[in-house]
């Protein structure tokens, strides 16, 4: 594999997707003021982020909408309360999961709607019913990704023929390499983005990163991937996501050389908002109990369990989690 | 470069370093109760790891001994007070800073000390005061390193003639890559590591990495050197360390697959020890201001005033930080 740019110029393809809504609403239920809303917004456009992910798409079918902030459903009137017709060059996007999203009734055609890109995520078992929905949304009008999750538990054989099957049938044109349990060393990310990126080259298709810190590895992992050929980095402010959290929006703005990233926004965005959030006790980012999931490869749901209870047994965790049978 | 050894073997040539009492020791002044001293030893035996660094051995004539803790000093009586003879596989280290040791008068012959390795720190500019004390404590007998500071802001240049000289006229067993501002990217530690192992193979000697948490990458950055080979390995409990602090032995532990390497004693260490340390306010690892002087390629000195005032006004100390003239 062959390095693509390097540390002094810069690649005109990469886009930074914030994700802090959306990753982060998996911490806080969605429960964001508007003002954390708005200035997230503003921050982004004034740091010259490419996408912000307001949240999902979420059947309201399937989820109460009671029980859950506005951003898990995304409806179009929530979303234009913030940006009016979103004058700016800030893309908007929301993710959609395989069946759990009606997006035969949801999604509306782009030419009403200000969202621009549509994230599909699927597991590995659901690809014919993720094409469905992808190819739907693409004939809507939008920019449509797909992401894969959680394939360090699945088959290297799998993988390859779901990103065969994704990259000739599907209209994505964005294929993302999701770490799920932030299991993945950079040496192994080096070797997947590769993969992802000769499929999706062959197809005329971009490849994405969306990392997890379990392992204290999101950033590392998102420039390596970057640094090989992925264009699509996602990041969180103060790396707020499920469990140990995303790359650090702080961090990617640092390293990448294009004049159009700020990093003045985002700074001024984590003291006004992220330093009081944490303060409030809302919990996410790397511990021990995640680096022990991380490196079993296991999904984080124990890690977030013991992290509500207040423990700090990390060795009796260990061996909880490693003597299932 | 090439790869040397993958993720399912091991290489029998990585030895793992335990710095938390000297690095740690900065950021408490090496105030370590006796207790953990003692359990911090037993725990490293019980790990498997190769070398425990006790402390630096700083000058009595440059330093007070009434204004910091034992482990700056690292007398002989106080190491054999927790360790005896240390009649186990774990060997003992101090640190000792070109400039600020009395080595002539108090690095002992080996034979009567209890210290197996003696790192010697130095800056660029002060190379022959390094080669004179490198001998001197290798003909007293002990294992020497060398560890090169700030090489993230000396020249391409000094750099190769630095490594060149060390290589050729010190006796030192181990070159250390250091990443002392934590503002070296994966892709940058390869490089340079690449350049460390091609002088040191050259003179049969070894290379080590020592990383700092600056920008989330000490963990990538060390196992990333590590995969092209090299295998002196340093790591403090719960990353302890100056400012960012380093690589955290819970992460590195999870990583190596000789099984002589045991995380169970190391995560009931941190249970322990680390998380009480903790809660009395004891503060290193990543936060934002870090990021900023990492990422710029500075000391982390005013970091560390602004995480003691309490600071966040994190742009502010951007602005600063980078308008200096």
């Amino acid at each position: 594999m062959e390095q693509k740019g390097e540390l002094v110029s810069y690649r005109p393809d990469i886009k930074v997707v914030d994700c802090t809504l959306r990753d982060g609403g998996l911490v806080n239920n969605f429960e964001f003021s508007e003002d954390f809303v708005r200035d997230l917004y503003k921050a982004n456009v004034a740091a010259g982020v490419d996408y912000m992910e307001f949240g999902y798409k979420a059947s309201k079918e399937v989820f109460n909408v009671d029980d859950y902030g506005k951003w898990k459903f995304c409806d179009e009137k929530d979303i234009r309360e913030i940006v009016g017709d979103n004058n700016t060059d800030l893309k908007i996007s929301v993710m959609a999961d395989v069946g759990r999203t009606d997006f035969k009734k949801d999604i509306i055609p782009k030419s009403e709607s200000v969202i621009d890109m549509i994230r599909v995520a699927t597991y590995i078992n659901t690809i014919p019913a993720a094409i469905e929905m992808i190819n739907y949304c693409a004939d809507m009008g939008y920019e449509v990704t797909i992401n894969i999750m959680a394939i360090s538990t699945a088959s290297e054989n799998e993988l390859d023929l779901a990103l065969e099957l994704l990259a000739a049938q599907s209209k994505a044109s964005v294929i993302y390499l999701v770490d799920s349990y932030g299991s993945l060393y950079p040496e192994q990310i080096r070797r997947l983005a590769d993969k992802y990126l000769k499929v999706a080259e062959k197809y005329g298709k971009s490849v994405g990163i969306h990392a997890h810190n379990n392992q204290q590895l999101a950033f590392a992992n998102t420039i390596e991937a970057c640094t090989i050929g992925v264009s699509y980095l996602d990041v969180t402010m103060s790396g707020m996501g499920r469990g140990a959290g995303n790359c650090y929006s702080e961090l990617l703005m640092g390293f990448l050389r294009n004049p159009k990233y700020r990093i003045s926004p985002v700074l001024k965005f984590v003291e006004k908002h992220m330093v009081p959030l944490k303060k409030a006790g809302v919990v996410w980012g790397c511990d021990v109990q995640y680096m022990i999931t991380g490196n079993a490869n296991q999904h984080p749901r124990t890690a977030i369990a013991f992290t509500a209870d207040g423990r700090t047994d990390y060795d009796n965790f260990y061996t909880q989690i490693t003597s299932y049978e």
